[in-house]
């Protein structure tokens, strides 16, 4: 699960911080009393709630608010600026992207590098990747909160149990870089990442298409992950069984099919930029390619929508810069697929947040992760309180 | 939605008959002070309620509870046996059933009628077959307290919006028969019936194979009908998307690959109980045609679990007599086509109810929403109190 603490007891010093904290974030630049009045908890209480939020610089003190009338002016306060950050990684097939958000979820830096991962010396490149992008929150002066990795695989309890396009089986993160993380599908983060940051819908697939295919399936605004955690697996979907092999064991897989690579071949381009230019010049092996990816992905996503009557699918990762040439034949294949689209339509849309959105999603995770438990942060960070 | 009633202001009264009831569903033979000490209600609003449940013979007054020690026994309440029963009707495409059950979930009777339904005349059979199931339940002095009504189609707010094999498109049932129901897709009302009477997994898709194929998703013990209520839908599953065409207007659909009838043709058999007979007897041509059955099965199937991360396959209506020539194929292919498996293993089971299970959903359907909300009911038989 991402985002979540392991169980414990809720204590009422946990759930006041999480409310108090939860109101500032809701409500930046409001004073102890409006906050009061927000979580229907005491002055006393809010203000106990605040200094210790203050003391951990996750809440910082601003300006007296604007009010007319008479009566001292409260001091306001805010998520802090230089409290913890949120640092995100990803892992991808070919390329390590790093993003580094504050309280507010805001960019306050990032970088990607390319290269091959699928050697076993990505785990030394991850880890220096990851050393440079601490010292880039050194130097901005700001704490990293907690760092979540994104990796185009299955996840179970912080094991990535299979990572096909990386080579991976049960590989421990943790045990092999020296620290613990959030660790989760790329997928699922990209997906949270357009819920907080994206189109505003409430219930979507996101697709991301890279070399892989992942999916993260938001229903009524929050991420679904299956019963134990597995879920959202389509670039594994069937839609040519008895088509070419695909890296899993498997024939005619959807990622096999419709990814980036089986593109690339199809339209004869070496990268997603040469596709791009060819397409936006017309060429007719380019568009075909990109016709023929979509029929394919149509008939993975008609499953989606089939099994789980979701009304939008948002187009991600390479797929967001494809969308222009995807949309069309992918919404007649849906239609053909998909009989309650007779009286249901589905939406297909673009993510504005495109590539960037899995790192993003890991790098929010964190800070998601401290708004909704601020007393489990201060405890890791001020043990001797 | 199965078994709700229109959103509605829920009173105090409503709620505390509902929170009696459910507790002498419950606790059968419990007293007026038991169901004080159940609800954390006063003995006081509990004799209202009770004596207001047994006017409408929801509930019946029966034997002193056994008790040792002193002080006067109270006499004890139960669910009225002649109380309002629950009536389901599924339309089949080539039968109709019946079936009538008490406020415990009993069934009390049940009719099956084979013809086939694929013809105009499918509503006056309906009505007149709906009339001799009421004439059941008078001649068992028992009052129907619903109907409700199983198709193969997906239902939007009572409407069939599309029942490709009965050649349905929109079609009010209430309109057409000249009285509500609760109208559902027959894979729901199955997966319902499978989730009370059946096997106790908390967490299942229920499969069904008919002429149709369709799928009921129960998670975390609820239905799972999607974000509008379409979900579920996997007869049109493309599992060989270049194969013959469906009735669909599709190819290569799960139940034009995997149905009743092209079993049974890749069998070269008659009847079901012809193909089980061959079966039993180890003939090639039928071992050889369930068993291709089975892998494209196992393709659609690998989709629920790769997205949704289901740990159980139940094989309901013909899939349950054909059991154990599907079940060793159909895990094979889910295997090969769901990585979790490897960590994750995937249960396929055998329906108890079997072909049975949607009229019983259906029936049992009606009793739970009269449990749920038993002054609903109340109001609308007692309208003068």
């Amino acid at each position: 699960m991402i985002g979540t603490r392991p169980a414990g007891q809720h204590t009422v010093r946990q759930h006041n911080a999480a409310l108090v904290l939860g109101a500032i974030a809701d409500g930046p630049g409001t004073s102890r009393a409006g906050l009061a009045a927000a979580t229907g908890l005491t002055k006393a209480t809010v203000s106990t709630v605040v200094d210790r939020l203050i003391a951990a610089d996750l809440v910082a003190e601003g300006e007296p608010e604007q009010r007319s009338g008479p009566g001292r002016r409260g001091t306001v306060v805010s998520l802090s600026p230089t409290g913890p950050h949120g640092l995100g990684i990803e892992i991808g097939v070919d390329y390590l992207a790093s993003c580094l958000v504050d309280l507010t979820g805001t960019v306050r830096a990032q970088e990607v590098r390319y290269a091959d991962n699928r050697t076993p010396r990505v785990f030394q490149r991850v880890s220096a990747f990851l050393r440079k992008a601490r010292k880039q929150a050194d130097a901005l002066g700001v704490p990293v909160g907690g760092v979540g990795i994104a990796v185009p695989g299955l996840v179970e309890s912080g094991l990535v149990r299979l990572a096909p396009n990386l080579g991976w089986r049960d590989v421990d993160l943790a045990d092999r870089l020296g620290e613990t993380f959030t660790v989760a599908n790329e997928a699922n983060f990209a997906a949270l990442a357009e819920l907080w940051h994206g189109s505003a819908l409430p219930d979507f697939v996101h697709v991301s298409g890279e070399i892989g295919i992942g999916a993260g399936i938001v229903l009524d605004r929050a991420l679904f992950e299956g019963v134990r955690g597995a879920g959202g697996e389509i670039g594994h979907l069937p839609v040519a069984p008895d088509g070419p092999p695909c890296s899993c064991g498997a024939n005619g897989c959807l990622e096999r099919m419709a990814g980036q690579e089986e593109i690339l071949r199809l339209a004869g381009a070496e990268t997603v930029d040469d596709l791009v230019t060819a397409l936006e010049s017309g060429e007719d092996t380019a568009i075909s390619a990109v016709t023929t990816a979509a029929g394919h992905l149509g008939v993975g996503l008609s499953t989606v929508v089939n099994l789980m009557d979701v009304p939008a699918v948002v187009l991600g990762g390479t797929y967001a810069r494809l969308e222009p040439w995807l949309r069309e034949p992918l919404l007649a294949e849906l239609e053909r697929r998909v009989p309650s689209t007779a009286w249901s339509p589905v939406r297909v849309v673009r993510s504005a947040l495109g590539t960037g959105a899995a790192v993003r999603g890991a790098a929010g995770s964190v800070i998601r992760g401290i708004l909704a438990d601020p007393e489990h942060y201060l405890t890791a960070h001020w043990p001797s309180d």
